[in-house]
């Protein structure tokens, strides 16, 4: 059989694996690029409604810090708008609606109280953590062998705060405050300045849109490496040596190189074939590294009909019966049609996924209900996307480590093996688990390669 | 190309798989056995010293309450003997070794109070404990969100207790407390009886030793089944629906039959590939049980020197210097050299498994020598497995559920997909973990396959 040679092979088209192979062909390297998909864009992908609109299905947003993201899209000529976030925000609560404005609902004062200790006290704690080497802080082992579910038993007494906490940690991290290592919490919130960035809008993570989805910059890279990419190519087998790797695909093409950059999510890269089998603390901190457990539900409506009642569509629900605990008005500027959108995470994500479309459908739009009345019931169009369930992704956002993995494994999250190199999301240092991670991984991963070649 | 057609397929030929296709060829079913290594066993796993002599590298105990086990031993014809448990043990601690007789060391009586505390308390914990659904507990949300270290830490304030304590779950979960759920080592000690029981010899899960090795069962089982077995035929790709399956293997060879059966840890059924895609709450429930780190070591000598001076041959160290914390006298009965042997478990298998094998026997024997003085650098022969690194295994002695996964995935851990059905001891509610768990889950599987047909 045939095997394809080049300098270098990147494995997965996500955003990581086209910047690093964008920037290795800039840097005059010939470059095989392999996805498993028929198309690029990852845990980055677009969805078209009947009347032809699109909206963001995966990752969506952009903000304050994400230098690499905003560079990529004004380089590539696309533009970014705000997230709408004009008029009140809605608090469900003990099967009442508030209005509040700004990033923290209104509690009663004592709730609140504590409420606002439980954020200022761990983004004090995480702004102690360098995010480069998590592990090596002073109270680390401490940290590592507690759940943020712990953590929060211990610093709050009121059952209100700490649910309002966990609806945050939720939706930063997609699984449920009992899963993580309160050090990973840290430091990934560390590693994306702080948490009250990552839960706010204006100057926060969720600030900005990319119009026509993020999936654009992905394919605008994309036309750029017409000639490197291959999609429909899932890896199998991955032979490797010092010198050099050997990449077999399931279509039975094979590919050679000097040098290899897998850009796939922990758990992907267990399904990987080695030859030799690659080192026991690698795969089993893989093994370590679970993806977190998401389904984004997107309604479409004629208008965005909460507008004109003064709403920004931003709520957070803490009655445990709501399966969506926050939404945000997604629409497109420019459109006519308004989206309301929500994620299901963790244990709900878990339930949910196993339940029907039509069942789960009915039952996010009875949520949204609860929030914005019965106009919500009535869509013109719906999407949802449960990424646990998607083959080469199998969760969302990103990794969480487990309790005591970053003590145990962090420091050889990013170290090669022999011509092997890793980048993707979950090796960042610098927003782990956004785009802005993904490229400053890929921006690491390629230095590695160049420096020694 | 040609598909093989059987009733059924067993996936796996360590014992639960054995066990499965043995049971399901008596009851007249035609059966087909892939296992991907050029052995059976799986974890149990012989290796013959230069002399000729055999050790079990792998899993080697039974005990009480193994019942299945003592049976398959007689059926076949192979004899146990009882694990050398008479003189004295050693306790090192704070550089100096002690004496004592039965499973706990003898410390002084404020910490020998607390670590009985800790014993007492865990093991009253676990009994109230359905090991057929630990989350179901009134309290399996809060143990589920907590370490077996946090545990310990708010149960004790001697830090020689909790370092001894630490030890014994060290032993029998091969990784450190910092990384369990307290919901699981519940869960995993009350499948096995107790803790107490775990940790125990004589009437513990310590007790007995079978002659010619653990893997002379899997062997006896595997005679029986030559027209079933095949070897060297790692399972690529299952298609699946309900009506049937189609396995393909990485040698090409297919295989079709109406029921599939997989007896793989967790961590390998995640590099499986399916056609459908399974479920989402499956993969994730994967991807959420990593296995345990342990490199199993020991040290031959002319004979066993220990004996003469009054000692057992176990051992416990309390010191972080020490690498192994636990040995035992691992002759067999009746065989003139005599056998030390130690676990390296936890954060010490990742450093110790990235080491040269010079360098690991050396730290092995220097530490064997802390025990038993000078005599036990010099043995005549050494051998020691990393099962971390073993691709067909990738950690020992089993998964263990994270925190939050069983009370958010352990409800469906035996769930059938279709026509798949799963057994493995990570599947078992009574020893779970231990060969007799393993044959446990074989006989569920077998019988939700024979009860449906």
């Amino acid at each position: 059989m045939n095997t394809d040679k080049a300098d270098l092979i990147v494995i997965g088209a996500g955003i990581s694996g086209l910047h690093a192979a964008g920037l290795l062909k800039q840097q005059g390297k010939s470059v095989v690029l392999l996805e498993a998909r028929d198309r690029v864009g990852g845990r980055s992908m677009n969805h078209e409604f009947a009347n032809g609109d699109l909206v963001d299905v995966g990752g969506q947003w952009i903000g304050p810090g994400h230098d690499r993201m905003y560079a990529l899209v004004k380089q590539h000529g696309l533009k970014t708008y705000p997230l709408y976030n004009r008029g009140m925000n809605l608090l469900r609560f003990k099967q009442s609606l508030g209005e509040y404005s700004g990033t923290i609902p209104r509690l009663n004062p004592v709730h609140l109280m504590q409420l606002g200790w439980l954020l200022w006290r761990f983004d004090r704690l995480a702004s102690s953590v360098n995010p480069a080497a998590p592990y090596e802080h002073q109270h680390a082992t401490k940290w590592d062998a507690m759940t943020v579910q712990a953590w929060m038993n211990r610093n709050s007494f009121s059952e209100p705060a700490r649910v309002a906490f966990a609806i945050g940690i939720k939706a930063v991290f997609t699984v449920e405050p009992k899963e993580i290592s309160m050090l990973h919490a840290l430091f990934y919130a560390r590693s994306g300045r702080s948490l009250d960035c990552l839960i706010s809008v204006d100057g926060g993570a969720q600030q900005d849109r990319i119009h026509g989805g993020t999936q654009g910059i992905c394919q605008a890279i994309a036309d750029g490496l017409a000639g490197e990419l291959r999609l429909n190519h899932p890896v199998k087998q991955v032979q490797h040596k010092l010198e050099g790797v050997t990449v077999s695909c399931a279509n039975g093409e094979r590919f050679s190189a000097r040098k290899l950059i897998f850009a796939i999510p922990p758990n992907q890269l267990l399904r990987i074939g080695f030859e030799p089998a690659l080192p026991g603390s690698k795969d089993q901190m893989w093994q370590r590294m679970p993806a977190g457990s998401c389904i984004k539900c997107v309604a479409q409506y004629e208008k965005p009909f909460w507008r004109a009642r003064g709403l920004s569509g931003q709520s957070v629900g803490l009655d445990s019966e709501l399966l969506v605990n926050v939404t945000f008005d997604n629409t497109e500027k420019g459109k006519t049609a308004g989206l309301l959108m929500g994620f299901i995470e963790g244990d709900n994500a878990r339930l949910w996924g196993q339940r029907s479309d039509a069942a789960r459908k009915q039952a996010v739009l009875t949520c949204f209900a609860r929030y914005f009345g019965d106009e919500a019931l009535s869509p013109i169009d719906y999407v949802d996307k449960d990424w646990t369930s998607e083959e080469w992704t199998r969760g969302c956002y990103a990794a969480n480590f487990g309790v005591g993995a970053w003590t145990g494994f962090g420091h050889h999250l990013t170290t090669p093996v022999g011509a092997i190199h890793f980048a993707g999301t979950e090796t960042a240092s610098e927003w782990y688990g956004y785009f802005e991670g993904a490229l400053q991984a890929a921006e690491r991963a390629v230095n590695e390669i160049l420096s020694h070649s």
